[in-house]
């Protein structure tokens, strides 16, 4: 019986292989799919790898550098990052650091050779300790650790390599040579491939992964105000919920944005310029954004327990509201798109695009208070059970806080539009006539330039330039004239 | 004129100079003051450094490894972390992946050998990029990149150093078995001193660090507490208000604690069983407290923006929630800081302490509850101004949040205590009579086995161990007597 047990595993374990392998192709390809700038980067590190071993089997070369050629192999594969802003800071850092403690060492060796056979172990032992505990010490000083960690790394490194090496010191001056160099080859060849070879640019990771972020804030509010509050169509949205369910979570991937945004804005600052972004670009006004848009995540995250709770038979309190708190979601989320779809076109908006949704979205909330302030008349009082509109209540109150929020993004954004130089989109009027708005609608990739039907307004018309990719999305522009239209009427 | 700013610019120069040394020097008080186990760490890694360049000095050492000693002074540079964990799953790391990168790679040798001289070169680099390509991608996976990043990074280095150099396959073996020996020597250089030198346990550090941030949360509901609903003491307030700012900012170190509690819980995953942690300590279940916990946070954080709004004349509406709306906050606060201590202590509580304000902070929720269904009678309606109501509402929706949350907490505390095998603290009735109370209030360091004064009940005895240096803290033990009894009226 047991033997048959046996036999059953040995016989079992092709099979169990096989399933194992499987699964490791399907994560493969999911990873290749989702991300194929991955498979890319695994061919390039491949790639540099190939090509500095060439120092060795190209007898010249190898003749030249001789067994220090190894160091070049070992730079590549130290130092190519996934980003090219990853893999220049390490490839800064280590060369900067390899010359800087290559000089030092040496100097350490001649000041050493001063105290005699008996001193130098002495003195040189000294030498690396303190240098060992003070360079160690510098990483945890946060600046340090942020920009020059690795680099401190390395100069501890180099700096001890060379003192505890026995060599004379003009067998050290030779090694220094050609380590130096070798490093330099390395180094060099990792840069060139990453930045020319399909480069994968950490501040445009940065930029996309923000305005990614304030979309989901929006598909979320978009999701929620025409969920929560339509009382009127309550049997279709209790299958929609479930269908939809995805813009539930979206928004906690931006709760836990923050790790990664400060890594990329690390690495954007030793990026050269690239596409719209220049040598400086403003990468730090991208992380004030980030934290704004998570503090409205957290806003979000409260709404998501109050998201069943609407009762199945309103009363006439919610009717009364419903309009309003439908309002502030779905313009609040408008005004979030908006600003998403600036940081990815890099556009100023006409200034009143952002800014009407949220001028919509206040008259809401004007117009939900005004309701709450007249419901304390007699007419209804008799009606009105606190414990059944508490949720409803809740609800209102909480996207309140997230339109503040939402005005704090927009001028975060606003500061980052000046900030980065973001191209001006003029337009004469501050908020187009609700007759223009099918014109400027567009839903279109590319350079739109819409020809506008009053030619006399030269200053009329619209620019907007979409970065190619992933990025390209549908944009809107000056789509609230509409529901602008609807705010005012209700605030008369 | 400009000759004299000249002179004064370079007179200044060492004034400059003083202030940016005296910045510097007071930059590293404070970080040394902060945690003074990284001054150790720098020493240690010094000491380490020393140690492992004694291989050059003296001679006997120095013969028998020759050169490639250099190798143990880059291991124990490149491998030395702050926390222990860090550091052996460096080490680890290391050795293992250069021990099968370099049985791999001489393999490779030997098989590229059989293609000729011609054809060796061209097998060889196939081969590296192969290994390069896969390795890379390989660090994409999330569980690889997780345990095993740095594991993979060394395999393909050393694959393709062993691979590259032209020695021929007899000297390979020298030279493999000389290096991995020095790694050796200086991987076990650094595991021993960073095990036995004052070490610094990841482990420990996630373990404080979530109940630190268990406390964090209880500090703030606690000061919201008495702060927010306190119409009766408003002046007072104001003052202090003021002075505790700190309280109010402390809940946002627990929503960005994220990433660091991640990395933790992977270093502790390989630190060997130290303290009271066994060698697998459930690490895992403080992801999940601390995940719960950030969503608490989100709360709290939603509770910030009403602290300055209630309101100068309280209405009656006001003063009839206040109670209940206090007793929420609080007992909820209670109940964080008995969960923080229960961890802290790693004990497990008899059965009632923090369920016992869970229920407490439950009954405020339905006498809330019941007074917002009374406040619709007539008698009250004619004063009501829902407009008014309405932050006090709020606030008190988001503490039933709170609530809710802190439950859920209780529930991942009570699950982390069975699989971590908290010593179980007994006590023979569920839950305290309130004239035992004195007793059992205690406030010591140390093992505390106080006497009970109805000795019959053998089972009464309490102890308390509290893990030495910062952990130790203040102690409630079953506190909540005095304040379930006002609660248990209140239900009645």
């Amino acid at each position: 019986m047991e033997k048959t047990n046996v036999i059953a595993h040995f016989m079992g374990f092709p099979g169990k292989l096989k399933d194992k392998v499987m699964e490791i192709v399907k994560k493969t390809m999911k990873i290749g799919k989702d991300d194929p700038r991955k498979i890319w980067h695994a061919a390039k590190v491949g790639l540099a790898l190939t090509l500095v071993s060439l120092f060795y089997y190209f007898r010249p070369l190898y003749d030249g550098f001789g067994q220090s050629a190894i160091w070049a192999v070992l730079t590549v594969v130290v130092v190519f990052e996934f980003t090219a802003g990853a893999t220049l800071s390490k490839c800064l850092n280590r060369g900067f650091a390899t010359l800087l403690a290559g000089a030092l060492g040496i100097g350490a060796k001649y000041f050493a050779d001063l105290f005699g056979k008996e001193g130098e172990p002495i003195v040189l032992g000294f030498l690396i300790f303190t240098l060992g505990a003070v360079g160690t010490f510098t990483r945890f000083f946060p600046h340090m650790k942020r920009k020059y960690d690795y680099g401190i790394l390395i100069f501890v490194l180099t700096f001890s390599l060379v003192t505890v090496s026995g060599y004379r010191v003009d067998e050290i001056l030779e090694l220094a040579h050609q380590r130096l160099t070798t490093i330099l080859v390395g180094a060099a060849t990792c840069m060139i491939i990453s930045l020319v070879v399909c480069p994968v640019w950490a501040g445009e990771d940065l930029h996309k992964l923000v305005c990614g972020n304030l979309d989901k804030l929006a598909t979320f509010l978009e999701g929620f105000g025409s969920e929560y509050f339509s009382f009127s169509e309550i049997e279709e949205s209790g299958k929609a919920s479930k269908e939809d369910k995805g813009f539930l979570q979206a928004y906690k991937i931006v709760l836990n944005s923050k790790a990664t945004e400060e890594t990329l804005a690390n690495f954007a600052w030793w990026e050269p310029g690239h596409g719209s972004f220049r040598l400086r670009h403003p990468w730090k006004q991208y992380l004030k954004i980030g934290v704004l848009a998570r503090e409205c995540a957290c806003h979000l995250q409260a709404l998501t327990s109050y998201f069943n709770s609407n009762p199945q038979a309103p009363t006439e309190f919610h009717k009364r509201i419903e309009e309003a708190c439908t309002r502030m979601s779905m313009e609040s989320s408008k005004a979030l798109k908006q600003l998403a779809s600036s940081i990815k076109t890099m556009t100023q908006p006409p200034s009143s695009a952002a800014e009407t949704h949220l001028k919509n979205s206040k008259t809401a909330i004007d117009d939900f208070k005004a309701i709450l302030a007249t419901t304390k008349t007699p007419l209804l009082s008799n009606k009105l059970d606190l414990l059944e509109i508490f949720p409803a209540i809740t609800v209102a109150s909480i996207l309140i806080d997230v339109i503040n929020c939402v005005e704090r993004i927009s001028e975060a954004v606003e500061e980052l539009s000046v900030k980065a130089h973001f191209k001006k989109v003029k337009n004469k009027e501050s908020s187009p006539s609700p007759e223009k708005q099918p014109q400027q609608q567009l839903l279109h990739r590319g350079i739109v330039k819409p020809v506008v039907d009053d030619v006399e307004g030269g200053d009329d018309s619209v620019v907007i330039e979409i970065c190619g990719g992933t990025v390209a999305a549908a944009v809107e522009v000056n789509s609230p004239g509409g529901t602008k239209g609807e705010a005012q009427k209700d605030r008369v």
